[in-house]
């Protein structure tokens, strides 16, 4: 059978089979799994892979940002638990053409976000590789116990908000892609693909105000959103007219004839959070968040104010 | 610069530069980080990378085999420290070519290492690679606050000891490049390559019993026991004719040729625990292991029984 017809959500179902995840343990399916402490906190962890040729081309893009971008995914993650981090690693293999002055600059920035984020990079493995370029980032972090927040307690009712514009970062890629010249307006969409700014504290204080729901949103609204309602049995209601857009976005869109919204919904790694929460609990929130929808019964999302039935990124 | 003149230790030593690492906290240069919890425990993390052309071919290594090391290799470096395992996680890089037989069979041997050393699968990321399989696995453990056992405080005095025989998987791995023929002992001393057999209970016993330092045995003796003294200050004596050897090491040894005591001290990948510990808390251990040498002053190995300076393998 072949891989690609299973699709990656239908492998990682079939992987799941047959594990024992001892009580008290979230295992595959999250942000990140979570692991009980002795007394009061927990420990997320979260990894990523990134491999030449299928997520980067070394033409494309910096060695600063290629390292900002590693540490900055997976920091991502455990921001949609709601955590604050505690160490990475990383695990890179090289493939002979890359000389001290790449690694030197990769690392600045790989260590840049991580001194920002107090997220210490604490081992790794590096090894050789005959061609590509890999690199695999794993991410530790911690919440008080039991308040990490999951995917599964959306509840009906509950407003879905967003932390930030989103489409900038797939803007970004389209324009490195398809674009032609690179005005300031594509410079800060590029810099918002290649250096995002995972919403740590925002997911922090999120999760203090008792969201129900947290994902950051890595492949899009449409493809995210999703994985919320499916693993809490609901269905959503997105105003598109709610989702906030960039100047920017906005700008380049028109010049270029290109649809903001489905780079807002389908275009991902905008790393902003996705969170659901009810309207009481919403009010805690003291930092500039945008309701976009709301839960409803059933198990579909209805787009309001498009035609479109948006989708997110697949990786196969 | 070319980072093979820079090597694999230079590299870290140079990443290791400008990374705050918090109060507590051990960083890179162990065989796993340790990171305190709020009480009573600390959380141990170890990773590696696995790449294709690099670390294994395909047609020499079984799915099976593949999945099986790929967790073998990481719970080894949780047992190096005196830890038990708490989860591991799973990313890997698949080629178009590999179809679900084959991931079937990975998960097979992964799970079944997993489930012998209570190390349940808790996350990951899967993603498509545009030819060579990539595979890194991050294991977590636990150990109790301060216990786990470091490189860095061998004392003058205290005992080498090992907790079993060295050479069988160099030998396997020699076998499979150069060897003629499969007789019962080559598919022994090959399982003993593909299928290492991590010390996680002898390492916890060990923790117990007072180690001074250990670290599981991945490149060899002659590379890991330099890890050691550079890390502790000390030198080292090594009776070679006190290192433990299979029969079936010996027997292929002798129909080839070969040096049982180099594929012993440079083969690596046996994954046994090499530690030092003193005379007293020696006799707290009650499974069968193997002193091989005592602690000294200085800064150099001694190998006696020998003409040679055994080295261990180099990454780059």
């Amino acid at each position: 059978m072949d891989l690609r017809k299973l699709g990656e959500f239908g492998l990682i179902e079939d992987i799941k089979q047959g594990i024992e995840v001892p009580q008290g343990y979230l295992g595959i399916g999250d942000d990140c799994a979570v692991m009980p402490q002795k007394s009061g906190m927990e420990t997320l962890v979260s990894t990523d892979m990134l491999i030449e040729g299928t997520h980067f081309l070394m033409d494309d893009i910096s060695a600063y940002r290629l390292g900002w971008k590693s540490a900055a995914v997976n920091i991502s993650d455990i921001a949609a638990m709601g955590g604050r981090c505690t160490g990475s690693f990383l695990s890179f293999a090289l493939p002979k053409g890359l000389g001290k002055e790449w690694t030197d600059e990769f690392f600045r920035g790989y260590k840049e976000i991580s001194s920002l984020y107090g997220c210490p990079l604490l081992g790794g493995d590096t090894t050789s590789s005959p061609d590509r370029l890999c690199i695999s980032v794993t991410v530790t972090g911690e919440a008080p116990a039991g308040k990490s927040v999951k995917r599964s307690y959306a509840a009906i009712g509950d407003l879905i908000c967003v932390t930030g514009n989103l489409g900038d970062s797939g803007c970004g890629l389209k324009i490195i892609l398809e674009g032609s010249g690179r005005d300031a307006d594509a410079e800060i969409l590029i810099a918002r693909h290649y250096l995002p700014m995972p919403r740590v504290k925002e997911g922090m204080e999120i999760a203090a105000a008792g969201a129900s729901a947290m994902m950051d949103i890595s492949d899009g609204i449409g493809s995210d959103l999703r994985h919320i309602i499916e693993a809490s049995g609901v269905g959503a209601e997105i105003d598109t007219s709610m989702i906030p857009l960039s100047n920017e976005l906005k700008s380049k869109c028109a010049e270029y004839g290109w649809d903001p919204l489905e780079l807002a919904i389908s275009g991902g790694e905008d790393y902003e959070l996705l969170f659901t929460i009810s309207e009481e609990n919403a009010k805690k929130i003291d930092f500039n968040h945008f309701v976009i929808g709301k839960i409803i019964s059933g198990d579909k999302i209805i787009w309001r104010g498009s035609e479109r039935d948006y989708m997110g990124f697949r990786h196969f």
